[in-house]
């Protein structure tokens, strides 16, 4: 290695020959799903089985979630000058940010921190939460992954901690998450679990670091990003001022896959 | 619907309620792979088995080519002066443009438009790609999707045309690819297909339309550039300036997946 | 040069050295309008004095237009996740696209067109103008620079040619503007010269060529960008759905400097 | 004002009536500078004469510095593959962040903290620049807006004080700036003022908030964004690996204007 170079762990790149974290990827198409792919690419290594079921319920879980989010007025405002749809969902990741899509980080980090807690203070993890709740509630800041301004009962939060626990995947961060839950409700104002903090409970689970956090949850919202944008495009004049509160949906009435 | 609604055909979101295309989103997690989500979500429909497996092979493809492709390099020089992983490969996303990435577009145009013509003028499609080519060369045009400066023989491109013929998916599409790599092999400069020519050609006969062509790539492309950011960002020290073409490989030595 | 290199024309910098376009910057600071290093930075040379006043009465013409344009609207959305305000302004200007400050490259190229019919037909510039319009009539398609929504006497408009005029700077671009008003006129859609329109003609004959006509108009209007994503952060709370049709300009009445 | 509607206080927009901060656009066209006009749109009130001098100053300071900048090679990575320059330039805002740009406003705060901490103590602006010297040294932090890797004594940094003088602009924020310089001479690692330091003192004395030190960076910046994009468009091929360190200057040789 020469004094300039610099060293890169991901891919290694050669004349007919691409090996993603060392696995030819031809080897991989036809027999890898995109999140098994995806986990190696981030972590390094390919995921277990149940692990891989997890992760793509992840990203089906938060690939879309309607019009009002601002990452999809974002990206839609863009479409609408039209502008090409690289440039409408880069302003739709720009629009990811402290406040929005920020909770899964800002969770795992408020489940971490309770985690070391217990273990160091050797207490339950009830306990922990409940001093940590403490300490949110002193500083009048609100807990990110609880709560929500619309679903008390959100129906993807419900499923992603049965599939964790149903393929054995649930450990120390699902288990903090329903410590903090049960702390909530016995405090003057229950909050339930939101999506974001099942996603953060089960991330932690799998060992994704934090800092991906954020990752994991634009690559589950691009393809919706894209939709949007991409119907913003066909189905729409350009140039319209997008009110988002009074978008109607028509798409296929409820149905099942079987 | 009052005068001022706009209707979107996504998802429909309600108190406890969040369905993609119909489907309650809970329904489909533990159920439906990332890439079967992706088909949902853009094209409005489940794909079958094989498509599925196909769309899945396509992201698996694309996902990371290394740190050479100026989607890194912007990315990365982004995320090394300490900006967010969101403000990084939204940078990355701006490079996906006319000269990377937008190839697949170009070859899947190239394509419907030779096999326009062989159905109009009722000839073989060898005989619609010789006269397309002959056009491009009349223009000094290069054709999208066929020839690589640094692969002669993709295997990726080997891979995919390989399980599109298995699963039974090869149609016109992947017959014109094939019609044109005959024509140019006869010509003075043969080419071979690249993967955004084999991408194309499999695109067109899965039914997706080339207005979705970059977004595909962008998908695929994303962890990718989610993990060269992340890589920046936690192995080298910030603000240092990045020369793409040193960079050397240190990840996990040759394997297999059993 | 070694064959590496590859060779820039704006900055010289060394140790204590910087140089833009020749010149020492400690020599152009206190000396120089912004305007001018514009111009020094994006045309090569220093303008003349009258050029000077033009740019900068076109950059205070187009610095803001309150909250309804797509630019606005997607800064806002971005600052109001919490984003930097890099961020925010970065999302502004990929909104900046085709149906949004893309008129001034529009408006420049039929100009020059127009002109470069007269030139060669020998005719006319209104007949040339005539020609042109019939010509866009005939596809069914708009002139950019012509017509607003909302202004149907812009006062930018009006004082920017009475500018260029007293500054004996009007030549082939406004002429050529004046005689598609008047065959707007006398045709069954008369159409003001709008803003655009006004910029375009100006800029030609400041002979800025019609690649930079864009660039133009996101100089002018980054700062009112600012000013909007801050008033965004610092005046309202954060993640609100922003609808823009509905504010109200709560800032000084109407007041003249003197 | 109905429940709906938020206020602004920036621009007033009606039909053929656009007024910055209350004032007829048109009227401040040809009479004010566009350094005026973004102290008006920036912090809502006109700036004196001395004030927009300086303003301009620092608008020409941090223009262009060549092709190495982070931002620079964002932007140029973009413009390679094709893509609109407000890509380009959007690019290259996302890397003005923590690393790059952000000395202004880190400085700013931390002579805010220096000037606090005197009055606080009834110290003098040395005693008080060596206390915070001390608390950065102990936790081992660089201070932004001091010391430059190429820049020893930087021609700007003299020029923009000395203008700040002249004009009886200089107050606390330039005095405490250079306390802390008397102070780090005094240390045993003497760093010289850089210009984002004596940007910042200046702009602390013209009281522009520290929130907005970023953007006067970027509004700075923009056109050197735009020369930079727009020549890698117009004089290099596209698709190139841009190695920023091995550019060479070939524009107009040493030159002044009188």
């Amino acid at each position: 290695m020469s004094e300039q170079s610099w060293p890169s762990a991901i891919s290694e790149i050669g004349p007919n020959l691409i090996r993603l974290r060392g696995y030819p990827v031809e080897e991989l198409m036809g027999t890898l799903g995109f999140a098994e792919a995806i986990h190696l690419a981030l972590l390094g290594e390919l995921p277990d089985r149940a692990t891989a079921t997890i992760l793509d319920a992840i990203f089906v879980s938060s690939l879309d979630h309607g019009t009002t989010p601002p990452s999809v007025l974002a990206a839609r405002t863009v479409a609408s000058t039209g502008a090409p749809l690289g440039s409408a969902v880069a302003a739709g990741f720009l629009a990811i940010s402290k406040y929005h899509g920020g909770a899964i980080e800002d969770c795992m980090k408020t489940l971490e921190h309770a985690i070391a807690h217990a273990e160091k203070k050797n207490s339950t993890f009830v306990d922990a939460a409940a001093t940590v709740v403490d300490a949110f509630k002193a500083k009048g800041q609100r807990i990110s992954g609880f709560g929500h301004r619309l679903h008390t009962k959100d129906p993807r939060t419900t499923r992603l901690l049965a599939l964790s626990d149903e393929l054995g995947k649930s450990g120390h961060g699902v288990k903090m998450a329903r410590a903090f839950v049960e702390v909530l409700a016995k405090s003057g104002t229950p909050l339930p679990l939101n999506v974001d903090g099942a996603i953060a409970a089960v991330l932690l689970d799998l060992k994704v670091p934090h800092t991906l956090a954020n990752a994991f949850f634009m690559i589950a919202r691009l393809p919706g990003l894209v939709a949007q944008a991409h119907e913003e495009q066909t189905r729409h004049k350009p140039m319209r001022t997008i009110d988002p509160k009074v978008a109607t949906y028509d798409g296929p009435p409820l149905r099942h896959s079987t």
